[in-house]
């Protein structure tokens, strides 16, 4: 039998790692409670400082994310890590990750490390994040790092649930702004050059800083740009002094808080609503009968989906508001 | 004033270009009347096999793309190219894209290219694909290559809409398989390794066939594996007439057809729910007051995001079916 949330809300509350790791599990496979389990670890919420870790593949992000791990925690910090692995639509399993890695970092007091595979749609990614930086958030971490293993626009939806972004860009991966993928430039509070040991670092930094030069025109105070070597140790330190600086000055946590909050409570509204349409539907004879019309060519999918929405909009608690009110579902 | 859709769905079975151009530029915008004009045209789609080529980024995907639409060319077949493009969700511009290539290809006759950005969420990007597909179907294409510049999720979810998937790889991307993405394997129906005269080609062939016999475990017949190299032509004329041969033998067109209407009807339907409820509460006032109260910490967004459903499914015509029934929106 499984705990209940109850349990596991209070376990988090007294610090079990446990609990923590088994209600991350059940709130991501959103398993029947798991809303009020956020709602109750809500009032807990809101003293974590939120670092989304991007940028071009191959750049060092997880070496660097470790990095930054270690010398938060080295200070006292209490630190998150959610590491967002590409996965399959299909088999839901995660690419062959690092998992070493993560079982090197997961030892280290204060740490806690946690991947989130991909999968699924619309925000899910981005509201599974917000989810999982809450819970924990509740639990104590100071610092919850956000670093993305994979490219795409799923990245960008993910470190919009960040307060704040790094971007890590690296030399002698062609033309090192090229790689950073579009609208990345755009959400970046500050950017990192890794691999600053490798020759052309320092043509990667004036790259960034003439392409900030040009997009920023001025009119606002440009994002710094910092190097980094894993191997050299160069800029760590100084890096993780000013992620520390950021959350003492109580940078970023309310930038854009009303649209964050807005983009938050829409996103809810829809998966809430299309998981009723998923489970209301995908075994539905009235969707198979109109596949099957499809197929024989009298009908479109363009006139089914109008013709299956104007349903809902005439008998919207028949056809939306569950299946538990009816006996004769399917 | 814009040509109404029924002058290019007119023009579209005429033939002419600018009418493809324009309807797959005013259907991707969802402009008034877009439903209409895709049910107009559905009768005269399902005539064209679609391939999806997907693979690691500097597989050199554009290059054999392009080689492909040739020789399909040159043997009489009319084909579209959609190129998938990684964007930017905050100004929409695509990525400083290949575009001199994209010239090239556009002007041999009989072949179309058309690129796609990848904005938008959920399914977005497919439905979009499908709906362009259809588009260049009407128009008379008989296969349509859908390429993805990216890597990410949106990948597979692009490829969903093909009915043959082609994974490239390539020598010389460190392990040649591991930097294929999860999921991609599965839905692969031909491997290519491309840049074959590269050292090392044979040896990516023989882990994709080590890992096709693992998955497969003999039960299927495995995807073929082909070397192709744009510096020596090798493959290349060989890939041509095997896809030639696959249109031939109605190979793909049907497989999955259920379960991809199904896909189609559910994501038409949320993406309209989507639209409506964003053009419903992004501007209203009760949303903005929850968010206030969210900010001053006497709600939490899982609640609002509830109770606002619940509204939805108590008066739905009101307050889904659109603006227009009532005089005081805003």
């Amino acid at each position: 039998m499984a705990v209940p949330f109850e349990k596991l809300v209070k376990g988090l509350k007294q610090g079990h790692l446990r609990s923590l790791a088994k209600m991350i599990t059940r709130v991501e496979n959103r398993e029947a409670g798991w809303k009020d389990a956020m709602k109750a670890i809500y009032p807990d919420t809101g003293g974590t400082l939120v670092y989304g870790i991007t940028g071009a593949p191959g750049a060092g992000k997880s070496t660097l994310t470790n990095k930054i791990a270690k010398g938060l925690a080295e200070r006292g910090f209490q630190v998150g890590i959610i590491a967002v692995d590409p996965s399959s639509p299909f088999s839901g399993g995660a690419l062959l990750g690092d998992r070493l890695r993560m079982q090197e970092i997961s030892t280290i007091e204060g740490i806690f490390i946690r991947s989130m595979a991909t999968r699924g749609t619309l925000g899910g990614l981005c509201q599974g994040a917000r989810d999982v930086i809450r819970i924990l958030d509740a639990f104590g971490k100071d610092i919850v790092l956000i670093e993305t293993v994979g490219v795409g626009q799923d990245e960008i939806e993910v470190v919009r649930a960040a307060d704040l972004v790094l971007v890590v860009s690296v030399p002698g991966l062609g033309d090192g702004i090229q790689t950073l993928k579009a609208g990345i430039m755009e959400i970046a509070d500050l950017f990192i050059v890794n691999k600053a040991d490798r020759d052309g670092a320092d043509e990667v930094v004036s790259d960034i800083q003439a392409m900030l030069e040009i997009s920023q025109e001025g009119h606002a105070s440009a994002p710094p740009v910092l190097k980094t070597s894993a191997v050299t140790g160069e800029g760590i330190e100084e890096l993780v002094d000013m992620l520390v600086r950021n959350r003492e000055e109580g940078k970023g946590i309310v930038r854009n808080a009303e649209d964050r909050i807005k983009e938050e409570i829409l996103t809810l509204m829809e998966q809430d609503l299309f998981d009723r349409i998923r489970s209301q539907w995908a075994g539905n004879g009235a969707l198979r009968e109109a596949v099957a019309r499809i197929m024989d060519g009298t009908l479109d999918p363009y006139s089914v989906a109008e013709d299956m929405l104007t349903g809902i909009s005439q008998d919207p608690v028949e056809s939306l508001s569950g299946n538990e009110k009816r006996g004769d579902g399917k």
